[in-house]
């Protein structure tokens, strides 16, 4: 299905449950493009949990958000229990206003939900010239360094740097070394998994996908990445008045009750840094170097973070992108 | 030793290598806080190396750092070859001053060489009631996912959030799973090492440490401590205007060539989101629901990040820190 009709039929499953135009057009975009870069856990096929939400009064398809300067260049922005990707945007947009005006800006959103992936935030401000840093709280999947019992949740943190006439490199990654989906396959196909993947309930690392499924995730990294998620929560949820740590509502646990998430959304006017062609040129040395290092692997590239992604979305721009023909009925239905 | 002894007898050091009494007092703040963190490669062991550089001419103790405005927001700091520490704190400086005129403020710093560790500039911050979050790129030492030779530094980051009457949050983390001093301790002691660790200089994950040292470093979470890695070179060195990747020099490869470090430094004034109480009372709570978390192991501790260092600092503020006696006696001759 080709880009534009997706996210039209998305906006109209968004419109038909009380999302205004303007909005579901914005999350539209968010979760299209989230399809089109190859994570479809977090494109279209959400728009049928939100669509239950929005039903069900745990979210508000009416909810007005608002806008407040913290200070010039840091906005407070209340979700009023909006749509997630409605929220986000209005967040991206507060931070990009700001740092055109400012240099850099800050907007710090509370009251939210779900928001869909961060790497097509990352792209948007990317293209309009900001480098970002965004990120989201989320309910808890996983257990802090040496603890048995789940505090945080997997965190995803992006960044984005634009490169002016060409493709910005965007990193956007969660807290875990993998996503419980992973775990779930394993499960399926009969497979023990990595021990690093995650833990059982009692917090021991195991290879048992179903001890895995009843434990916690393990982040990336050890410590460090436990650290991370942490910092990602002290950002998006501390800072901006939202829920934090176990304070965060779980859709599956708790399906009537706000989300309260939290997110940040940092964007730096790299055009006041240079010229476009000073960042183009640094920014094409830089891709040239790391694409230039031997391989260990001749099989193996070396890659820029974000570049399958990019890659896929170039694909999917061109060619279309497959939904599975059963979720677009259902979609087709909502929209009805 | 006791910190103003320690501080005293640095900032003498430095004096006699022709550094300003108030640009020797700011680097030896940094370093002595290093030491009493626990970072003793980060601390006053530096002074020997700093002032070999500033002998052979390599750093400049003479350099006028200059700034100027990108934006109202954002500083850009040129060191011009001086002492990394003094192009760090006067980097952060201008980050804070934006960020309490604005909100949030940025400093991007270049020309510049090893600025210590990043926990002390994040626990000034923190002090003044300022989130922050600093990096800078380093020379090569860890090759990009997939390559056979070192492309990019171990770049370290650091994020702190305050609490206002109490313990900040401080997480500073460089991207390798270890740094190479603890492969050199396994070489000496005759043991292997995990093959989590390094690369030979193939770029094949290796277990002997000998190898180990001959090659690269791995990043910690595999293409995630990669992505961010490089991301921090792309914010400290690519945006500074300071080199990056594999134009940063190397001291030991190069020790007469300046090295065009490049800095960040990200401010954040927490002052304008809330009454000092509210966020008192939401990190005091953040701080309860990690520490409640039960145990995996009844005998290992949860922590927040920084916590065993901020324990040091407070424990080497009362009652001194030990300081190699061999060390000291060097110390006290290049002062003299």
């Amino acid at each position: 299905m080709k880009e534009a009709q997706l996210a039209r039929l998305a906006a109209r499953v968004l419109e038909a449950s009380g999302i205004a135009p303007g909005d579901a057009q914005d999350a539209a975009r968010i979760l299209v493009t989230g399809d089109l870069m190859g994570h479809a856990t977090h494109g279209v096929l959400r728009l049928e949990s939100y669509c239950e939400r929005l039903r069900s009064g745990a979210m508000d398809a009416k909810a007005r958000v608002t806008v407040e300067d913290a200070a010039p260049a840091i906005a407070r922005v209340d979700g009023a229990n909006a749509l997630g990707p409605v929220v986000g945007m209005r967040g991206l947009r507060e931070a990009m206003a700001r740092a055109k005006a400012h240099g850099v800006g800050l907007a710090l959103a509370r009251n939210s939900n779900h928001f869909g992936a961060i790497a097509p935030y990352c792209l948007i401000a990317a293209q309009e010239g900001f480098a970002s840093m965004i990120g989201t709280n989320a309910s808890t999947t996983i257990a802090p360094t040496g603890g048995a019992e789940t505090r945080l949740g997997n965190n995803p943190i992006g960044f984005g740097v634009p490169r002016p006439g060409g493709r910005p490199v965007i990193l956007d990654m969660a807290m875990s070394v993998v996503a419980r989906g992973k775990i779930r396959a394993a499960l399926q196909r009969g497979e023990s998994i990595p021990q690093t993947w995650a833990t059982d309930r009692h917090g021991k690392p195991t290879t048992d996908p179903k001890a895995a499924l009843d434990g916690f995730l393990l982040p990336f990294g050890g410590y460090k990445g436990y650290g991370l998620a942490l910092i990602v929560d002290l950002l998006a949820g501390v800072l901006s008045g939202a829920a934090y740590l176990e304070h965060v509502n779980s859709w599956l646990d708790d399906p009537e009750k706000p989300g309260n998430l939290g997110h940040f959304f940092l964007a730096i006017d790299t055009r006041v840094l240079g010229p476009a062609d000073w960042l183009a040129q640094r920014m094409a040395d830089f891709d040239a170097i790391v694409h230039g290092t031997p391989r260990a692997d001749p099989a193996v590239a070396v890659r820029l973070p974000g570049e399958i992604e990019l890659d896929r979305l170039e694909h999917h721009r061109r060619e279309g992108v497959v939904v599975e023909p059963a979720l677009i009925a259902r979609l087709e239905a909502l929209a009805a």
